[in-house]
């Protein structure tokens, strides 16, 4: 039936091809493309009109024929210590990213910094600094500290996209995460599916001496916005901090909670180590109660599969990071403009679909 | 702390830079590469271990730079017309798949048949063999039809790869798809979600006259399995099948179906057609009833957003041609193994996550 054709631009063009024809050299046919440099007008009128004329695409083959240049990325994620585990992901999303761009001549160093000693963010964006990256991709979860150091990038010129936690800057070239308010309205809607009457859910932030609460906040906000709006007669909402690191704290301070309440229908952690407390409600039994929190971490994915979590939140770590090096690649290449905010999907992970999310 | 390095190999290497170190031409160098043609044996050893002592990468850029050839992919695809809405959505990932590869000399031409018409599949697919385009992209949703010209293409050695539906066939690149019998238990999991004791769901097939049902019994099945497995007791499944384009009727054969029952919790649409049952119970102000189907039509979006369906289950469409095209991009440039089969997630879409899939 119908026939969509397209073809594309004729034959590859490369910027030699264009600089032969207009008779000048690769790198002023280069400037007028990045719009860097002077070339007179006269000649870049003339370049122009041949890329207009040829129907020259300006892409990624045709850019790193003429940009032999070294460029090189510093990634600064937490390390990957005990309850920190989530902070593995991203890292596979920088090796893929890697493999893509690695022959265009890009170096990636990562920086871990100690998530629960911001001296160390410190030391580790000096070192950045002292590297003198060509980009730069950061979690800034150690916000005041993070602010200092994407001010340095700016009065450098080190272009910065930042990762899973949003912040309120504009000398960041880009944000790539999840509406963190929005998951937590997923997470609502879910917890409260197929269940009637009167109601108690209890939202659990499970921290880290001296880390921000702000995303942990704003996906509680959401939940409690979600009821909020349609059933605040029915359903109560109860909210505590427990420390991540001591279990059997945590188990007291839950069991405790359970004593004074007749009853509790579900829990809403609101991050990735809902295995703590999936790991007091299975010592406990507690097989009535739904459970849910983010992030697919292999204990996280152990739960789910046996039943005591009931759903999962993937913030999309791999992509997130994959993406980040991407923009700053583009931005290397001068390929058109970066989204400078970009949404990932909120998937919904649950026992039976859970497998099929490999990155 | 830990300080983690990548480096990429070097500076770039192209295969004309291969070629001079080895003192032969770089159409040699290619044809060693990609085991084509005739090399003496002398000469395919200096160049692999040059390959292998300058750690070069085979890589497109290196690889397009040799290749001036240009290649032609057929795309076959239902047109989307009425009730056919899901097949406009492959077109957006064929078009984001043409943007990336098109700098490379690739030409996409899509063939749209007639899906009511076996007639026209063949006529179709007589005009791409005509044609003989370097490889096919197919929806082999007319499974005889499909089968024979996949042995036609196989007969001339053009590569396929198949999308959406899952065929058993040997000479097949790649088949790229969700798994169907998963999906249907991710649906009842969902339709279940908080509800208890006696139970009545209806699982709905809207096709069309001449259509296969394989793919919608086989997430049917899914459904099925999952209370039989556990909930056999409690849980009566019933079954029917209508024809999509006739409203009228299908409000009559569900107002009938409902007379002679005394209740039912929820109805599982086995695709993308979940908008005309959710017509239906929009117009009988059926509220509690949960209803459920597949894929991102505007029509389904609606539905969602107001309430009448609880839940949709992508199939990813978009992403399924995307990665077909690029796979049989990849076969041309030669980059390593091709996956014979590519399962993608089976994505939950509710009213509170819809707004952030947006391919």
């Amino acid at each position: 039936m119908s026939l969509l054709k397209y073809t594309s631009s004729g034959e590859k063009l490369t910027i030699k091809d264009i600089a032969a024809m207009a008779g000048v050299s690769a790198g002023t046919v280069d400037r007028v493309i990045h719009g860097r440099g002077e070339v007179a007008e006269e000649t870049r009128q003339l370049i122009l009109k041949i890329i207009e004329q040829t129907g020259f695409r300006r892409n990624m083959l045709a850019s790193a024929l003429v940009s032999k240049k070294k460029r090189k990325i510093a990634v600064m994620l937490p390390s990957p210590s005990r309850d920190l585990y989530f902070w593995k992901l991203p890292q596979r999303g920088i090796e893929k990213a890697y493999q893509e761009i690695a022959p265009f001549g890009v170096e990636i160093t990562t920086y871990h910094f100690d998530y629960e000693n911001r001296k160390d963010f410190v030391r580790q964006s000096r070192k950045v600094l002292k590297q003198s990256p060509d980009g730069v991709l950061l979690a800034p979860v150690i916000r005041e500290e993070a602010q200092t150091f994407i001010e340095s990038c700016a009065a450098r010129k080190i272009p910065v996209v930042v990762i899973d936690t949003c912040i309120d800057h504009k000398n960041v070239l880009s944000y790539i995460g999840q509406k963190a308010f929005h998951s937590g309205r997923v997470a609502a809607h879910l917890m409260h599916w197929g269940m009637e009457g009167k109601l108690h859910f209890l939202v659990v932030h499970v921290g880290i001496a001296g880390m921000g609460y702000e995303q942990l906040k704003e996906r509680a906000e959401g939940f409690k916005k979600y009821f909020a709006e349609s059933f605040s007669e029915q359903v109560k909402i109860s909210e505590i901090s427990v420390e991540a690191h001591d279990q059997k704290k945590i188990n007291a301070v839950l069991d405790g909670f359970l004593k004074k309440r007749n009853s509790l229908q579900g829990i809403f952690v609101t991050n990735s180590r809902v295995y703590r407390i999936a790991s007091w409600a299975a010592s406990r039994h507690m097989n009535d109660l739904r459970i849910a929190g983010y992030d697919l971490l292999e204990e996280n994915i152990k739960y789910l599969k046996d039943g005591t979590i009931d759903f999962l939140i993937s913030q999309l770590p791999e992509e997130q990071a994959y993406r980040g090096v991407l923009a700053l690649f583009d931005y290397f290449m001068g390929r058109g403009k970066i989204e400078p905010v970009q949404y990932l999907p909120i998937d919904i992970l649950i026992k039976e679909n859970i497998n099929f999310y490999k990155f």
